[in-house]
């Protein structure tokens, strides 16, 4: 077994419906401007002024940044407290409502799906369904993720 | 119309089939760090050793990161160049396999869908299918992405 990764949760430690609290993250007019001059390079999301004008009525992030951000909130409270392999990918992200300038995103991670890889038995997918809302609690994006993950035993079947 | 967006292509100007080169990047070890930093902080996108114990085998871009900058690349080729109102959400992203350091990834946006909002019939909403490979053709990542778009007509039916 992987010395890094031992002494952290595997594949068999977790269990569908587990519930984790991914904290929060406040994000700023500088956050937005920075993220979206390097990722997304559109007015509602570079120019307070241009983005009046625009569908989301105000300087909002980029859809990309929650995204991230969130990302980044998964890996700090879950994703690296767990023998984590990598992302293997996602599906039916949303975006809801826009984050604005000052918005306090925070969320949760659902325990979707757990299963061993088939080609590889001694690896686990964990789906995760990310539900993140803003400080007035309405949702702002959903997504659901799959990660690959060390577990414990090989999963291979005994001989008998 | 918005005079901002006015000589850009809008939803009429768009057709299914359409395919949208959408350029290329190479990714530095800088990049990658930088990146990973922020967003995604695990050692086989921080740490060349650690990397290539790591199911990647060596440093390699968060998958993110992958998305973030192929995003740019559609933004610099094509959102930027029609009446985009921002993006809705994706679907089925699909990491293939690892981009390397050093690798360049190039790829594609095909038009798969065009529908008219049925709330909002003067927007319309465009989905793009992205395909990204590494400069040996190999496919590293895909996805379905869905935008809003203006449309020149309000797609109103006219009295009769």
């Amino acid at each position: 077994m992987n010395p890094v990764t031992q002494e952290r949760r595997h594949y068999e430690d977790l269990a569908i419906g587990d519930v984790i609290d991914i904290g929060t993250t406040t994000v700023s007019k500088e956050m937005i401007i920075s993220f979206a001059r390097e990722f997304d390079p559109f007015p509602f999301h570079l120019d307070a002024d241009a983005s009046k004008a625009s569908l989301l009525g105000g300087l909002a992030a980029s859809g990309w940044q929650t995204a991230a951000l969130s990302l980044r909130m998964l890996g700090d409270t879950f994703l690296n407290t767990i023998a984590s392999m990598g992302g293997l990918g996602f599906s039916d992200l949303k975006w809801k409502k826009p984050v604005m300038v000052g918005d306090t995103i925070s969320g949760t991670a659902t325990i979707a799906e757990l299963r061993r890889s088939r080609s590889h038995p001694e690896r686990g997918i964990v789906t995760l369904d990310l539900d993140i809302r803003n400080q007035r609690g309405e949702p702002v994006m959903s997504m659901r993720l799959a990660n690959l993950i060390e577990a414990r035993d090989s999963g291979a079947i005994p001989a008998s």
